[in-house]
């Protein structure tokens, strides 16, 4: 459980690497704006991903909250900040977005356990 | 047309006040909720409103994308700023969300043309 | 506005009679399997329409809401216990439901003002 | 396979406290009215648990739909009239909700595994 | 009601242009991209409308419906095909999709009434 | 890992017989309409699943994925084609189909390796 983040981190690597050996361009040109949404813009990377978390939340997909979970705390996001973008997903979304909101907590979690050890 | 944004708002505080006299506690609570959702936390009420409007695009909502738009200009973001949260929300949704995108930035005009005047 | 759950009907009748023309027999089949969905069953049709309603709620769908409100008003359900039922609508699926709350507690209204007269 | 509703179970109580020690306000209220959305009140709680069933599987999370079988089950509806709302989700929901149906229809019979012994 | 087409096409393509005044490279490149996505690859044109025409009925988007009609139309895809495409839409995405279905069933006699005359 | 089409396949079968023993007539009916909707008609068999893969792309339903990635291969749809269907879904889906996508690819790969040999 504690390497949850890690085999994710590890199959999400290992596949995009597989997309990409596949050459369709416009897979590959989808992946590269993607990239792109979350750089510095008229709103700068940290705003982007939290749009991008909640976003992944309300929609209700636990490798994209993980994902974005992983960037927002990298960018210097506190844990109680989180908690705040996961309440207005939970709001917007409903109970149905509970499960998720589980898993993002644990996530946090598993987070710190690997980076403050 | 140019009152597309003043009929929605007469429309949703008429109706608000509808469903206040019904006056289902569950209901009633769960407004409250959502209105305290987006009040200062450990985020500012500015950066809840700008995941507010992300959320109801990926969801694909016109009246809730209006609310937020309106909630977002009022606290001073720009519409570059806006632009760049459209261009998250349509990477997230994809182009299924393009229809709502040509909503808001409807909306964004809609609303400088009642203020600038 | 009076008679937008009349337009509606009537709309929806008049599509489904040409849908019926096209004589597609997948598309027919489907139509009667969704009608036998709601009769008598283990369950009763009052009960099975109650969960027709709260379904097309939590998908966002403002015609499906009509529709299933009408044949729960006309089954006995009471006001009361439809708000009822909105409320679990509107927890499972959060504050994206309220355009649809709307749209609904209005539906009921405008029933009553067709019928009490 | 035999445990997958105990241990679904334990991970939901689990981290259900884990949320509650965060002491994020909002949240903690969100679970509360969520609580509240199914307690006795115009509807009763036997129909407002097999509506918040029905919306489970509508939205296709399946945590969801374990949760409120177990409910439904524990309230007293027998088989025959969950598998009726099955069939109301499966019809409001098409197809895309048969793997739902797969794993509601394994809950079932897993929930009175656990319990018939 | 007859110009419901045309008025769309109106619409969509004067709010496009003023995206594109936009200038927000990240929103441009999309469009670039969703324009690409239909060109002929392994795949050709007339069936990657099909797809796109599926994939906008299970979402549920009669804006996005009424756009790949027309492309299907223009493409020679006969209406008979076009049933069955919606017919393959109703059973994946239920009868959440028939308000979607009557609408696409419209948009194609009224493509043929303005084409026809 | 190499098996996990395989444990799809025989969980899937497993329970659609558990779910044919229930003699739910509703259930029973729509699983044959289900069959019958990718049958050869207006259009051939081998066009429908397509657009079942790409419905079931933009849903994001994994298993629904594998199931018409199954038929679609068997019915010789080459790789490359798939690609250009998943690269469709994609664009219409967003980056909350990423996930579905490396999912989608390996299943491919995991087919090929169990016939090949």
């Amino acid at each position: 459980m504690n390497d949850r983040l890690k085999e994710f981190e590890h199959y999400r690597s290992h596949m995009n690497e597989r997309i990409a050996e596949i050459e369709h361009l416009g897979i590959k040109r989808f992946f590269n704006l993607d990239t792109q949404a979350y750089t510095q813009g008229s709103l700068d990377t940290r705003t982007k991903e939290l749009l991008g978390l909640v976003a992944s939340m309300v929609l209700r997909c636990n490798d994209c909250i993980d994902y974005h979970i992983i960037q927002c705390l990298e960018l210097g996001w506190s844990d109680n900040e989180l908690y705040d973008a996961f309440n207005v997903a939970l709001i917007v979304g409903g109970s149905i977005v509970i499960p998720h909101l589980r898993h993002a907590v644990e996530s946090v979690d598993l987070y710190h356990q690997a980076h403050n050890k």
